[in-house]
């Protein structure tokens, strides 16, 4: 229950006197003046602007009563949905294409540096710490990859000791975090350190394309438009190094199911990648993997932390 | 944890391939088009929209990571501050005007007819039943008054057996379900059936103003804006008949603090009302009042349900 001085609310007049009442035509206006006492200038600016489109869309598609009543119990459903290890408000963000807007919108990649896509609802563990070479593969399940790269700034000097945080799903469409038993948790995760040449390598699976949860209140939504949760296999990155803007992406397996259907708009041409199988006992050996495995290379370009006129 | 047949979901091929992949310029498109297949037109219109506006907003104020971010934690701390007696969505929508817009859209009153305003988010437990002329003053605090009105259609036919549902706040300024004390729940709430002439009346007390529950993210909101919480004193009606549409809407007490700057802009001229002072110890006794007891009257004119041309 709440608890507050009621009698402490009267003595203070009102911060922002709305001498001008609700009404349909200024409604957008009225409530924009509510917020004319903010002292953040950039919050003044963000809470105008949604509060203009909003009650433009409401507007625009006459909401009704019954819909609006809906809305309240959607988002409301979707916070209730929102735990530890599930965040439903992020994958609302994603399947209204909002996440990856945001996401492109802050990182206008020059012609040469490593496109950025969303970071995804499943980056909710921090990812051990482990030695270049070695496998994320805990469980051994799944067709073995060897996963290769370099990290580099725009001018293709490499970035020594760059920080490269991976995660992806199983062989069945699974991050660790939907799995019931909690000692999973980590598998299929590993944060490296990128060598004295920025190269980083890492034994993995080839990830598998997955529906995004879809027994809540946004598996409901895609259900009701005939949209389906699927997105095609990707590994996530994010690189980061002194000096440099983060990049947070994916690389995307070619040919996976639903790379031009992705359900949060996350594929990017740049970041799809072939990974050509190896049939060689003696790489195979070398890489500690069972013969064939297949491979991928990415090399990532930074753009550097003060470069403002990329963005 | 998520449990669904993985192998299942790449039988079907995407419902809505969606050839065009995702770019800043074209993203609200490219979203859109994602919802091609949604076989409810209504709710294709509403999305469509939904997704372009919110776009809009993004883009106009090129939204950052962090802004995005925070967003997200503020919808989810909303979510969750939600229970059975507190609904911090309809606070939020109430604070950014969005339901007095689609209140206001959808009861466009004709000239004689009871304007409507916000429900609110305190009409979360069933009104008990009274007999007219009973009061709704369980615990007898605060200054007595008595209310009387009556129910009519457009012509002035009066609507006999019409349903009045009344509720409001304490003489501190809270609802009943804001105390602690579940057996206080129905002080001050009342369902009442009109009689053969459509006239109401029963015994209350005057209300206070009072601040909408701050202590959760639509507070810590206004907070962060320089807004007051508060709402200027009202009891609230919603008046139903069959053949007739319901109007949900308010009586505002003349004169009392924050008229003009209403935190959620309910106020609507034609619902304020003076609650004059009767001294007059005859009337105290038939009305069952202690003297003296202020009073107040609302003639209610209803739309009839079929009357189109009105909204």
């Amino acid at each position: 229950m709440a608890q507050r001085d009621v009698s402490g609310t009267v003595a203070e007049p009102p911060a922002v006197p709305a001498s001008e009442l609700f009404s349909e035509e200024r409604s957008a206006e009225v409530v924009a003046a509510s917020f004319a006492g903010t002292r953040d200038p950039r919050l003044h600016r963000v809470l105008t602007s949604l509060v203009r489109h909003l009650h433009d869309f409401v507007k625009d598609v006459e909401l009704t009563d019954e819909e609006w009543a809906a809305a309240i119990g959607f988002l409301t459903a979707t916070g209730q949905t929102c735990t530890a290890t599930r965040q439903e408000f992020i994958l609302l963000s994603d399947v209204l294409g909002i996440s990856m807007l945001v996401e492109t919108l802050n990182n206008r990649a020059g012609d040469d540096l490593t496109e950025s896509t969303v970071e995804g609802p499943f980056h909710v563990v921090a990812s051990p710490r482990r030695e270049l070479g070695a496998s994320i593969a805990e469980d051994g399940r799944g067709t073995p990859c060897l996963v290769t790269g370099s990290v580099a700034g725009p001018d293709g000097r490499p970035v020594p000791g760059a920080e490269v945080d991976v995660w992806q799903a199983d062989d069945e469409g699974f991050y660790d975090v939907q799995r019931a038993d909690e000692r999973a948790h980590g598998n299929l995760r590993g944060l490296f350190t990128a060598d004295a040449e920025g190269r980083f390598r890492f034994r993995s699976i080839v990830p598998r394309y997955y529906p995004i949860p879809a027994d809540g209140p946004v598996g409901r939504l895609l259900e009701a438009t005939s949209r389906h949760p699927n997105r095609p296999a990707h590994i996530h990155f994010e690189v980061s190094a002194p000096g440099y803007r983060t990049v947070t992406t994916h690389l995307f397996v070619a040919g996976t199911p639903f790379i031009d259907s992705d359900a949060v708009f996350g594929v990017k041409p740049s970041l799809v990648r072939e990974f050509p199988e190896v049939d060689d006992p003696a790489r195979a050996e070398q890489a500690g993997l069972p013969n064939p495995f297949r491979t991928v290379h990415f090399d990532v370009v930074l753009s550097p932390a003060d470069d403002e006129g990329v963005r």
